[in-house]
């Protein structure tokens, strides 16, 4: 006879299995990109695809939907009653996942897959060719795509608004009707910060940007990259780090996470960023309650990339860091900084400062960074709900850049064909990176309300409080709160909010470059 | 309407699916001995157990049943008719594997498994107490195990003898019928040989030890070991190196083969002898056909081990191969060598080749080697036999290696305790590493008469012709050849003898230590 708390348990022993097998999943993918000999790709190729088959099997086990109708014949009282609100949680994240799982029939799954195969190729090809027309049908298949997936996926919502059920996929609970308020907040800001910051630009002195450069030994950057993530609270014996062409995070289990950076011998500070940025990323995953159960992954891509940009920028762009991090960069990386006096100092956290307009987004410093997102984010909202034809977004694309960062785009390959993102058939990630800068900044300004000498502590190196903070107030609770909102006014006490975001730039760039703050 | 083709076609199908998923588990085993944190480990016995149990649901399809009944239907005519003699042994070898994996009723499989897993928990305990009475109730449980085991392997063989079932799954096609006499004469020849080398041991000044240790940097000599097996010939392109506590061999595919050697800053020809070892290991693995299916798989234990041997003794034990590697030891992994005199090479060489009694097997010489694995077989088959009481086996070990080795064995750690192998419910197995030994010096023999000036091509680092020669008669066959004595007949032209190895045995060791061979 079974009880509420037998079917719990049950499924939690389904949800633990499927966590397991993603961990093998995440183990092979890490193994692809940083160990794998090249001759192997094939081969793994075919291993991946068994590992997604068995995945796939696991996840979409219809004994799910059994016990889910077994919860629903025991009503929501006795569940209630039965059952934590936390295991609660448990159950409502299962039927999202398993909804999500489900809601794509194979023959639509199938050709989904097949457009980013070919949507990939066709990228390729044309950013070769410096040529947007070679990709633009690729693209309008795509978004074709993605409406009939958003239909499959929230029928209802996708009838109002297709966008609104991409921007859920990575930003749990986010809507436009959120989103668009906030997002005009900060260009209404940022725009005239950033001409500002652009015009006190032209008339200075760049040359300590060759603090930047070298001739360095590697090995010695990646033992300088691994004493500072091991500071800033990277757990070595849950997690190692390697080193590949992209920087990024691999989780197999809050128990099995692995970063990697990547190492130039002629610039040091790229090592840096990327390993603090990831580290930030690690900090998360390392820090969710490891049951294995869903309420304790990640809540979106935008809280991840939250967690990231407080450390690579909140932490990691600060003077303060820098008096801890740049002894270390010298002494065990063996760049030949010079320290020695206020202005060496402060030559060097110009540098690592800098604004520097550039077409690529991945290469942009804070700021500019600001408005790739915007306009993306602009575009492809548009270019989904068919209010902008396709072919008009190389020259839109120009127009803008040339609007925001003065500069001329030379070709697509610089321009609209720059990311990998759009030929897949899928949109709404790019507004993720620029709330995960946002929230930083309103996390960051909570943790310095509840720990007023927290540089202090940051030029000591003294990290541990700062990541017990952010444990307690973001990792540990998963996605328990259901979105960036209330996972935010639990934490910072206030749902997502710019004001933050806005207040930091302008008073570190008005600092940096000299502007009167009541002239914005 | 299906023909012998298509079954043929869909049994390849079923058995690259089992390859491939094989795959994945090896390369998480190498994960978890190799990369991953330490924190990890309880998180990735759930991983590999998951991994265990879809690997057994591919093994043991019921679609296989049903393709070896459609083949049977066929009639051998026919099938003879329609595949070649190699698709012919794609399926030989499946059902081998068929039967392996569906053989053991699953009640008896847990039951082994729980045995497996007790007898580990004693031996560590007993091994720790120095007291072999702890786990001897254990070997009892597993040798009655291996009887019940065999008895479900091969009925009838087991019938007439357990051990011969158990030797079949490591050494195909052996029998204690052909081994017996075989290390008769090993035997026969050995014991005297080592009686003469230990009385002139005992008048030599053995300084010449100390060339093998110092304080090294082992980032010099993990370049090293990487410069030497590049220049044997592991191809990089398909495999990748790395270090462990134990080297070992670890294959996902002939395009991912793995290897790891261990390394010490006091001592540094353990790191070149492992990694020379694992490469032979890897270019058994590297060379196999890349098909996916079980005729291309390596053969057997013991000429697998024959692989690793013959280029850690017959080849890593030469003077011509010193005369090449010594530099690279001395330039690039920065050992202090001396070598511009005959004799400071020729004290390399004894320290390289010393003969030192030890009563560990794994720390032991080729010549005192021997002896530990000939006392080993004996008592393992007499104790499956029930000719010999469990517990007489501390006495008759500790009389043994006085008798062979003259050494007073201290206590059963040390003694009859040291190796993990019997912690298992399978015996068989150490016979192998003596027929590794044999089978290399029989192949080398093969390929002096094939290559006269193998030696000097040695000698110049000119490996290529070497490892031609052991992919074309040995690696490429596979399992065709079913058993070492056919595959030694195709490469040699005669099935194992173990004269060859005698030979060398009595040849190499009679010139190091002046010893007349017509007093033997």
């Amino acid at each position: 006879m079974s009880t509420v708390r037998s079917v719990y348990d049950r499924l939690c022993v389904l949800l633990r299995r499927s966590h397991h097998f993603s961990g093998v999943n995440a183990i092979m993918q890490y193994d692809q990109q940083v160990f794998m000999p090249a001759g192997a790709a094939s081969v793994r190729a075919s291993q991946l695809e068994l590992i997604a088959g068995f995945l796939h099997d696991l996840n979409t086990d219809p004994e799910f939907k059994t016990l889910f109708d077994s919860i629903d014949s025991f009503g929501p009282e006795s569940v209630e009653k039965e059952l934590t609100a936390y295991e609660s949680a448990v159950i409502r994240e299962a039927r999202i996942k398993y909804r999500k799982h489900t809601s794509i029939p194979k023959n639509v799954e199938e050709e989904r897959a097949k457009l980013e195969s070919e949507g990939y190729d066709a990228w390729v090809r044309a950013k070769k060719a410096k040529d947007f027309s070679i990709f633009a049908p690729n693209l309008e298949k795509n978004l074709q795509m993605a409406r009939t997936l958003a239909s499959y996926m929230e029928p209802e919502k996708a009838q109002v608004n297709a966008y609104d059920v991409w921007i859920d996929q990575f930003e749990r609970g986010l809507t436009q009707a959120r989103l668009d308020p906030i997002l005009k907040e900060i260009r209404t800001a940022v725009v005239p910060l950033l001409e500002k910051v652009l015009a006190a630009r032209k008339n200075m002195d760049n040359s300590f940007a060759e603090v930047l450069s070298g001739t360095f030994d590697v090995e010695k950057l990646r033992k300088a990259n691994e004493e500072i993530v091991k500071r800033l609270g990277f757990d070595f014996e849950n997690g190692r780090m390697d080193a590949s062409p992209h920087p990024f995070t691999t989780s197999s289990s809050p128990h099995d996470v692995r970063i990697t950076t990547r190492y130039r011998a002629d610039e040091w500070l790229q090592s840096i960023t990327g390993s603090i940025h990831e580290a930030g990323h690690a900090f998360y995953e390392q820090n969710l309650k490891p049951t294995g159960l869903p309420v304790d992954e990640y809540l979106s891509m935008g809280i991840h990339e939250s967690q990231s940009l407080f450390w690579e920028r909140m932490v990691g762009l600060s003077n303060q860091f820098w008096k801890f991090a740049a002894p270390i960069v010298r002494d065990v990386g063996g760049v030949p900084l010079k320290l020695d006096t206020e202005s060496e100092f402060a030559d060097l956290m110009k540098a690592i400062n800098d604004v520097n307009p550039n077409f690529i987004r991945v290469e942009s410093d804070e700021l500019t960074y600001v408005m790739h997102i915007l306009m993306r984010y602009e575009f492809e909202a548009q270019m989904l709900a068919g209010t902008m034809k396709i072919s008009e977004l190389p020259q839109r694309w120009n127009a803008q850049i040339k609007d925001y960062l003065g500069l001329e785009v030379t070709d697509d390959a610089v321009g609209c064909l720059q990311d990998v993102h759009w030929s897949s058939p899928f949109v709404g990630y790019f507004p993720t990176y620029l709330l995960g800068a946002m929230n930083a900044a309103q996390i960051f300004a909570a943790v310095k309300r509840d720990i007023p000498d927290v540089m202090e502590k940051v030029e000591k190196g003294e990290f541990a409080v700062i990541k017990e903070w952010l444990t307690n107030k973001i990792h540990t609770h998963g996605t328990f709160y259901p979105s960036a909102d209330e996972l935010l006014t639990h934490a910072t006490g206030e749902p997502m909010n710019p004001k933050y975001f806005i207040a930091y730039l302008r008073e570190k760039y008005c600092a940096m470059y000299n502007i009167d703050p009541s002239t914005l």
